[in-house]
């Protein structure tokens, strides 16, 4: 509910309705939530644990696009808003629990509180310019620096997750980013 | 209207009433909308022409970070919603001609009419989608594979702007780029 509070003020009513749609789910490390080419039901809102959302792509290797630590939200978007099936994947890199909100919960809220498109515009905003920045960053910056950019953005994910995960996210390999490390 | 008609309804007073608060401007070649640095006061919607978003690094270099052709939207989202300086810059690659929305205008609108909530935050996750789709491109394909997907994206635009900024775009020299176009 916190999270919800950064952008839209509820009242206990609406508090109430919300908690009732939200479903919570426990999950174990490498349960994949979300398979390619399946049409995405959930967002997910991570409370304990990281998921990472990736590309399998056509030679079986996995390109991973974001980490959801904790109080992050992850989602294939064009997969979830369009119904259409899902170009990525979500798993979990730890054991975990997730609030999940289907599409037609959510579909639902926006018509009963119609506050929460305000939210969700927010938050979809504030992910568009995260990717705006970070597609500058790898057109015009070092790997080196764009790893910095990365301890910065999830500070402590770098002792929860495997080099191989951090190395994929940077589209570089576990060797160079092991380089990368010993360099700083 | 045809662009707010994609995702929302709007009665004849409600278009009347945005109308009312789209300033149109008729702009030349080369003309800088945004300076990195200063507040976005304004999204464009392009009607003629085109607008480049692009980022100046250190050596001052510019990094185009996408073009806006007709019925495109532009914006440093994050300077704009915010209210903080803007990280890029935006100009115009041909004389265009543009409707701006303002800041307040749009804070207004979306209390007068909260289905532009709606409307804004449809075309946030379409670009958050796009943006997700691109990165992972970047990740993982060829820069032949990605100048075929500019080309899907943006069809024609190739005929109207300069090597330089398709180059910029997709993080390659124009002296690739040109390679890879006699490939082609």
């Amino acid at each position: 509910m916190a999270n919800f509070a950064m952008h839209i003020t509820l009242d206990p009513a609406e508090t109430d309705y919300v908690q009732s749609i939200l479903q919570h789910k426990v999950i174990k490390k490498n349960t994949v939530l979300l398979n390619s080419g399946d049409v995405s039901r959930y967002v997910y809102f991570v409370n304990r644990g990281c998921l990472r959302l990736y590309h399998t792509d056509s030679t079986g290797l996995e390109h991973n696009l974001s980490f959801s630590p904790e109080n992050w939200w992850s989602s294939d978007i064009a997969s979830f808003s369009g119904q259409r099936p899902a170009f990525y994947s979500i798993s979990a890199l730890e054991d975990s629990d997730v609030f999940c909100l289907s599409y037609d919960a959510l579909e639902t809220l926006y018509i009963q509180i119609p506050k929460f498109e305000r939210f969700f515009r927010i938050l979809t905003q504030n992910g568009f310019s995260m990717y705006q920045r970070r597609m500058t960053s790898n057109l015009s910056k070092p790997a080196e620096e764009r790893y910095r950019h990365f301890q910065k953005k999830y500070p402590y994910l770098e002792q929860r997750i495997t080099q191989k995960h951090i190395a994929s996210y940077l589209g570089i390999t576990p060797v160079f980013l092991s380089m990368l490390r010993r360099r700083t």
